[in-house]
């Protein structure tokens, strides 16, 4: 292995169950309450893990591989970036349909990975009706309300408290960067624009601040070390923050650009004069042509981009039509969990598909049929009976408990129930809800349970099914199959159960795994 | 005057109605609208003022005492904080109730002030019933929403996501650190606490930072440049923030703290050993006793504290009783706002009452009274009538205009109208709403619509009132009357001017100003 690594920092990572909580990954322990000469007593490595033997009694195991994990940080100073010019985009801009944003997780993971990456997505086809852009920021987060309302709209006001309600141009800035916390993120959803004019403008902040570190690093150091004082302030409100032009991390990285001469107040101070050389060497970077990415938005465009990054600009409009946009403020961070469990979840499908392909390809309970083609089979009669969508997933995934247990099937088959219908549902409650879950859970009760309410029923199972029967408690005595009919679930799992019984048929043809995959997604939660 | 200001920070901040818009301080040029060689081609002082004529063309004028001036900062840093330990509040904790926040803008002020001076207040007297934390963070800002909710239930439940709700000793620590933007407040409003312990605790942060930089420069260094990766993972969620222990301000001073061992996950890179070895001794830090401030929440106490500073605690409890506490979280920046425009009113109260004190002590227009006791005696009237709050306001203040024009009072008497109803209106609309606005913009109108339709009226004017008769228009014609009768707040104004007839007595007895600020701070918005 390599170098020993710090006895706390092992110590504090240690993922037994009692030191962190499986459910949430959150320590159990206070970093005070190790011991304060806290030492290695033994190790070794074992089985491609490093066994631990601390101080004081307790015992840790690390898998070698995990000591030797870098980490990609958060994602959000520029090095997690994509950094651009508009010729980055010269084929086009990182958009998609909100219909297929809706319904497709691939799709929804391309957008909310592009805000993250190059800072922007435009999504298609979003219903031009009032408030529609909630439902779009809530497709990935929460709404951040501000001064501004829970939404705001952006058209010509009579009494405008604020550039952007006039026709007037608007130079590339941030927004609201007297607010601290910022909103990270911003939504402009485009109800009519039949004004000549008003096309929209993207400029990269970070590529901006990195070309100025570039040419003028000392202008760069100016504006990352002085705090510029924003104030907005109207009748109802009076905000200010005091933030830099360019915002960097511990380790000097480019974290968050706030750019907007309209609300920076009267700095005081004795470095003006340099703050104000390399300010203005700053704003010219942001006004290079090569920087400028124009587009227009349409009624149905929702464009989403992140506020401590990306300044956005608008060209001048007249009033020979109508320009009306609604906005709305959430948050980056909501956005990257969002991604990141859309992330889990496809990897959760990978995995169930290796597993049919894999373990799935093997013998089945000592039927005629892999365990993979005998689920399969199941998805397709319940496909065939036009079951809805949760019925079909349930019906595919119903013995995948036989994968998952600690107990594989082939115990089941030595005497010993694997209890795989709770096994295969806890796993998939992962992902799934209750629709999906619960005919699952009860797939082997609804057996037993139909063995005694169908007479005719039991006659019909194989020789395998008949032996587990046994196993799983015979036919449910009259008491159990009244209770059992009364659970929520019972009808759905009845349905799955005939299915399952009728997907025994050995070369069948059934459609593969990945048939079933948009389903899948569609009903991960 | 002090050494010349950098020319371009001067016409930065040139305050004339062309470069900034009056109503919000925004600035309504860029930075790359200035000329690129822009020069002082002459200057010099006058009447207080700095006169500016600039190579360009634009003039410019800045009071000399706004030259001088210094800033405060935003607030946020450990600048403007009052650090603490527990003895410093030893007679008693930042709080008051809240029937009296609601009511009366002092202490409302005072419980935001304390928020962000020592980090943390509490209310009483809170009703007890559930949802109601919300209605305390919409007293002074926006709720956030966040993965637990609009808001959470803190008490012990079944199968618990987060240790808050077990029964268990929680060690101080702040919260939601694995967001990036953290939620920078929290609210805890104490709905049940009959169990045995279960009692809060706060820690201030700052100080505890401040400790470690005297006592270990070092360490200190260390926390303030690593970036800790803070991680949350449960089924639906997965947040990481990669921020520091201790944040810094461009200026090194202390600008936030995150702290909860629970939520660090694997840190990696090469100073791990120094980093455990000072993130140890801080957390030992914010063990010390004399850091702990402890106190039990009441049903009916809402704690409200800076989570960007304050660590919260919380001691194990019997389950021999309930606990129930309801949470929100919700952002400074607003809190802030709140409490600097309650600061704009009290001293837009502290102007009326020196205007009423000094200017208002002289010649009304030709009566025997001042002007200041015409309209406390108008005032006194509408009180005495048994009037709404609005109209005894607008009675109050119904000549206002007088102090405030361009045109006093006497340029009126001399035959020309100085609109002082208008100007009054206009001034007045600051802080108050139509209710007083519109009664005092249309006293006059009033006037000149009694005449017309009450013939009894015109006779029991006073010579002076007879006279600014003709210089206002003389009285309405009937169309003129009929369209005033339509005005929404045509009806007060009618009750404003009888009572403006009738407070012209000579030595009349009344209240002074003072008696009226409590009405006055109440119907500001």
């Amino acid at each position: 292995m390599t170098e020993q690594p710090p006895p706390y920092w092992l110590r504090d990572n240690c993922p037994c169950a009692e030191c962190r909580d499986p459910r949430n990954g959150q320590k159990r322990f206070q970093i005070g309450d190790l011991p304060p000469d806290l030492t290695i007593a033994a190790q070794c490595e074992l089985d491609g893990n490093l066994e631990v033997l601390w101080s004081d009694g307790h015992r840790s195991r690390y898998p070698l591989a995990w000591l030797l994990d870098t980490d990609e940080g958060d994602g959000r100073t520029e090095q997690g970036k994509r950094l651009w010019t508009a010729a980055d985009f010269a084929r086009g801009l990182p958009e998609a349909d909100w219909e297929a944003y809706l319904t497709d997780p691939s799709e929804q993971t391309a957008v909310l990975a592009a805000v993250r990456r190059s800072g922007f997505a435009v999504l298609r086809g979003v219903p031009a009706v009032e408030r529609q852009v909630l439902r779009v920021a809530e497709s990935f987060g929460y709404v951040r309300v501000t001064n501004y309302g829970e939404l705001f709209d952006v058209r010509v006001e009579p009494d405008p408290n604020n550039l952007a309600f006039t026709d007037r141009a608007i130079a590339p800035h941030t927004d609201n960067p007297y607010r601290d916390p910022v909103p990270t993120l911003q939504l402009l959803h485009c109800l009519e624009n039949s004004a000549t004019g008003g096309d929209s403008g993207l400029v990269d902040g970070f590529k901006a601040a990195a070309i100025l570190r570039d040419e003028s690093p000392e202008d760069f150091e100016t504006l990352t070390r002085t705090p510029v004082p924003f104030v907005f302030r109207d009748r109802r409100t009076e905000l200010r923050a005091d933030r830099p032009l360019i915002g960097l991390d511990p380790l000097d990285r480019i974290r968050e650009v706030r750019c907007n001469n309209r609300s920076i107040a009267t700095l005081r101070g004795t470095n003006r004069e340099a703050f104000y050389a390399a300010y203005r060497r700053f704003a010219a970077i942001t006004l290079r042509p090569e920087l400028q990415l124009t587009f227009r938005l349409n009624p149905g465009d929702c464009l989403i981009f992140d506020n401590t990054r990306l300044l956005h600009a608008r060209t001048a409009f007249e009033q020979d039509g109508h320009r009306h946009l609604q906005g709305c403020y959430a948050d980056l961070d909501s956005l990257a969990s969002t991604l990141a469990v859309l992330h889990r979840r496809t990897a959760a499908l990978d995995e169930l598909a290796e597993l049919f392909a894999g373990e799935g390809a093997g013998e089945y309970l000592g039927e005629a049929v892999t365990m993979a083609e005998h689920m399969l089979q199941a998805a397709a009669a319940a496909e065939a009976a036009g079951a809805p969508g949760h019925l079909v997933a349930a019906a595919l995934l119903h013995d995948v408990g036989h994968f998952q247990g600690a107990l594989h099937g082939r115990d089941l088959m030595q005497g010993q129930d694997n209890r795989h219908s709770d096994t295969g549902a806890a796993w998939l409650a992962r992902w799934f809800g209750p629709e999906v879950t619960e005919p699952v859970r009860l797939h082997v009760a609804a057996k037993r349970y139909l063995c005694t309410v169908e007479p005719d029923y039991r006659a019909g199972l194989s020789a395998a099914s008949e032996y587990t029967l046994t196993v799983q408690g015979g036919p449910m005595d009259e008491r159990e199959a009244a209770a059992f009919a009364q659970l929520p679930g019972a009808a759905d799992a009845v349905a799955v159960r005939r299915w399952d019984e009728q997907a025994k048929e050995p070369g069948a043809q059934t459609p593969d795994f990945e048939h079933y995959r948009p389903l899948l997604a569609s009903l991960m939660r």
